[in-house]
């Protein structure tokens, strides 16, 4: 919806690139319409498939011209590098074990980065990642999108403000139903790829979804793992890498949690789930169901409050666009942690230097401890369920 | 996300403009959003306030060009009609009241139009846009965002299938609790206009949201109203307008309905919600949970169907755009009504006879029965809650 | 479960009767168990059907005497009220065209009456039976079970404490599916004769559903009807009464209400929901989620309050029997209805006078009450669903 | 709704005693209700309390004779076990450290035994009593109240008859948030005992709630827990005992399990849930809303049964005693376990020999394996949360 001229970047307007998300692709075209929600970001180059002909088509769908559809990622970090009006950022959406070596191309050309989770396949690389854009004074944002949700910013603020009190108990569960049966055997794209330890890493269920509950839990909460106990199953015959995991969790402090992440739970589609358990107090807020917060007090009647109904933190009131009863959802969820992450980049072009930045989006740091937490379970499950130092 | 120049529409994508939805309006973003969120359309002009000074900030925060940034919506549609590369379509997005000037204006210029509901203060006016849109072989969208979800329209298709027999009886609900407390002695600019005869017209809510309830109830059933029964309260001290109503409905073939519309329902947002009870099952479905919907059978348990893991009839499954349990909300919705008349629009760019056009978005007939359905409630309830014929 | 001898009530046990409830009764059974649930009242005398054989099976494997099973009702009345030790009241549990005759005959032989509902087929008639019991200075109960329930007392007394304000809109629906197909000709015997006007009376779906709506409402909020506009549908083939049917209401004082019942209602079981709308707040029950109670305020979250946990005011506390999330249920509110009738019985025996009773169970009153609104709904209908004056 | 002497015992109806239950339980009057519930049994006798006094005013309020109200259990299982009268069965509600001594008193004095759970503190008492009932062809029922419901027996047979397939993983959580503060230091006379170890044994928490999982997994999966690790935590200021616990379980087989019982769960009141995940389909139930249950297919949309209107297995059909809609609640699946254990008892008294005996209530068997499942948490919990082989 943006600018004339893609020569002249006007304030409040960036220009991005993507790398994967050609056709065929189903996450690509999320992050371009999450990016462009609120008209803060354009997508001007991109590298979308190992086939330039996918490249071109899509690319020429999308508007961009044809000097800036990239052969290779290598190619299109190099070149978006040297011009004047390189992007501003890149957004990195290919499967998990491509992340690392192009988050880290662009990282050394300098370009700000994006990137699906789980960020890498290990920790070392994470980490390099996260001193890379440190060292560079780049951005790296790792697309959590839950924590993009009003009501989950403000479930973080009364936590904060110590609304529940002392945190006690954590129950997480992400269950879906999607691999109940060998979808990998019918052809599905998605289903190949994650079941895969080539492509997808060391976890399969645990990587894709457990991981958000990790990211979700430590959002909200700040809690710190201090160890941990995890059981993977691998239910589909055949399977390589899990479809079901549990995780006992202890967290500095004395709090407990069970983290359940599945893709056999027949009827269930994506069912994040958080209850968080005080002494004063409890939360409780489930994905499917967005704009609702369950809050329960020791000593009060339980309430149930609803995005742009009831009075919520600023941090949170600020994410909302519409008003009670309009759904939000994911799209819109996603959107914000476009949304933050592009104020960031602003902020920095605009001469906040870069320690200074108030970053709230998720970061490689956070995107690390991702990666870090699903090593840590796979490595429990590997020692027979053994509870590991985190 | 679009297209460098725009002198050249490429296939696909259209250009609009706006008239209302300056700074201060909360629907002109959403619009503006619904219309930008398949990459279809671009705005490239507007006349977004009667301050020329909002227009101007707002097109540029927009990136449109000062040229088509218009003082009064007559200079824009006269100025567009006349332009070798006019706008494809106009979004009128102002107060009830100047719908009609407004839509005429355009239409007389040959400028498709997209507008607001409700259409217009009387049915003539309404039925006039509708006869002036044919004649003139224009589309005329009016923006009835509820029917945009896929449940929706899945449950449309349910009735037309006959899963549900012969419809006997029609629950319809549109509960808020916006209006339970003066807000319009509060400055709250919306409250204001909304209880103002003047600028809302012979129905407050009856008019905003009642419409949406004979909209709904027509799109999904297809069933007419016979004759209807209205009451309708002024509980707001003061209010010159309705702000609660009761309608009891009988339709052509027999089926009986009850429409209940409220702003002063505490406790309750958005909450649109019907129900359709046929001799054979019945359906039910809430625009706040509207991912699923809720099957129910003479002789079989009760369904719970969800969006994207259960098969849809394709004309619902292709308004859905991400896997189940990812929630699509109001902007999707929304959106969906722009993607369905931006189609129509392109199909009749590239030819298509108007005559020949499937089209499926709501239209300006629709608007008009909108109206009339406004204006029969409101005899109705003058007349003392009689019995008036449809 | 009482005790040892018949001859000598102990305080605080009562001795009843019952005519109807033989074998293939229903609704006999669940009296007997509602009476029995908090050991105030053992049943020691029967006419409970036409066939003797039926009465005296029935009653043997109740553990009456031979002596107290009688033939006919008349015969149980004269005989029992000329007994030294009589039944302390009788539980008429018949169809409702038997009600008046046999009330009748036990309140002329000195006896207290349990009643089930409707009372009786005209005004007049339950008018006299109020009248009767009034002049005898004797107890009369209708069984209106669901305001049994402690929730709905606590419902009751939020309202008469002003909690939600004036009260400015009802809406009742109590929604049944077993009469979606023709059950009264596949030897369904309660279908036969609640689909009989010689058994039923005027109306079927309003007599028998409707009637607790008038009752609901009635009991939680005080409200009086000043005028009703009723459509009442036969959708079953061949019907002489009403499946379905919506009634506007006006109450004295401004306040509007809709109340729909129906059984043809497909999908739903015994759905009885009641929402008050008032002024600073709203209450919302379902009969089928007994346990809680939604309460809504203009300028607070929404609460779902549980009994057991949340505080309730004492006269809904009292009636609570269990710990909070063990749920009590249909039982559990008929007995409450026995629990309050016997108390009042058993002060009548210790010399409370008439006149000083407390009587908060539903009475011959709110039995008359509601034959009153059934007829008014039934004229309605029948003036071609006109307004008429209550 | 009983027999007229007490000599002698009409086919069809029991005598029984109490140990316990006195004035100041909560339980007792339970029991008692739920054993009267279908009038089956009648309590006759009773030593409710180590003071004689409570005795004899609680049985007094009972209608029990003098002479079968006793000082010490002791001396009533002597005294019954002499007469030619006895009491068929007694039933034991005492706090759980005195099950053991009363239970074998009784047993060894040649009467039935209906006890409540946890049977025992050691698994070693628990089989004792289990063998010496068997050695005297003795009935013993252990009150796992939850498994009375209708809809967990179809559970039960859906899982039975393979409609699920083969189960995968079982998620069982049973929350509570009573004991979130000290309420054993408030006066609270039931949290006083269980929180005491030499009243409650070796756990609170797992004792009290978690075993109601283990027999409720059991119960309607059949499954056998292979080994299991466990979590529990003190969070009351210092407790002895647990009152929150995660437990991970492998079952026999290659089924996975997580069972989360907590007493500090703000918000939740009395919150079993069972979710059971196979190859075909998933089962969810919460004893909340007993009423229904959810049921999911991997390949057709998910079904929401309800008590009375969809089809059951005969088994759970028989169950239920009131039509759809009206709900049946804690106190009619308590009766379910005395009617279920009253007709086995009738049965042997009928001269149906005990090994022939289709014994379906919750035994002395189940019992003891709960004691076991308690112990081997304890055990698991205090070895580091290390696995146990079960």
């Amino acid at each position: 919806m943006i600018e004339g001229s893609e020569g002249v970047s006007r304030k409040g307007v960036l220009r991005y690139g993507m790398v994967g998300g050609g056709a065929g692709s189903f996450i690509g075209e999320v992050h371009r319409k999450a990016a462009a929600f609120d008209q803060k970001n354009k997508i001007v180059a991109g590298s979308f498939s190992r086939s330039y002909k996918n490249t071109k088509s899509t690319g020429r769908s999308l508007g961009i011209k044809e000097d800036r559809l990239y052969k290779t990622y290598q190619e299109m970090a190099e070149l978006e590098g040297q011009r004047e009006d390189p992007i501003d950022f890149v957004s990195i959406v290919t499967p998990n074990f491509l992340h690392y070596d192009i988050a880290k191309k662009f990282l050394e050309n300098g370009i700000n980065v994006v990137c699906d989770k789980p960020l890498t396949f290990t920790y070392e690389e994470a980490h390099e990642l996260e001193k890379l854009a440190k060292d560079n004074e780049l951005l790296f944002c790792v697309t959590y999108t839950y924590t993009g949700y009003p009501m989950v910013n403000h479930a973080k603020e009364l936590v904060k403000n110590g609304k529940i009190g002392d945190i006690r108990v954590v129950i997480g569960e992400y269950s879906q139903d999607w691999l109940a049966t060998l979808e990998e055997e019918k052809g599905n794209k998605q289903a190949s790829w994650r079941t895969d330890p080539d492509k997808a890493g060391r976890a399969n269920c645990v990587g894709d979804i457990g991981s958000h509950l990790e990211n979700m839990v430590s959002f909200i909460t700040g809690l710190k793992i201090d160890k941990l106990c995890a059981n993977l199953d691998k239910f589909g015959e055949g399977r390589e890498l899990d479809d079901n995991a549990e995780i006992l969790v202890k967290y500095k402090g004395g709090a407990t949690g069970v983290y359940w992440c599945s893709q056999v739970a027949v009827g269930h589609d994506n069912d994040l789930k958080v209850r968080i358990y005080g002494t004063k107090g409890s939360i409780e807020w489930e994905q499917e169901n967005p704009n609702k917060l369950k809050l329960s007090y020791v000593d009060k009647p339980t309430e149930i409050l609803t995005r742009g109904r009831d009075e919520l933190y600023p941090k949170a009131a600020q994410l909302s666009r519409i008003p009670a009863g309009h759904p939000e959802g994911y799209f819109e969820a996603f959107a914000v942690i476009y949304q933050k992450f592009s104020e960031a980049v602003l902020d920095k072009k605009s001469g906040t230097s870069y320690s200074d930045l108030t970053i709230e989006f998720p970061t490689a740091k956070d995107g690390a401890q991702g990666v870090y937490f699903i090593n840590k379970t796979v490595d429990s499950a590997e020692a027979g369920s053994k509870w590991i130092k985190f």
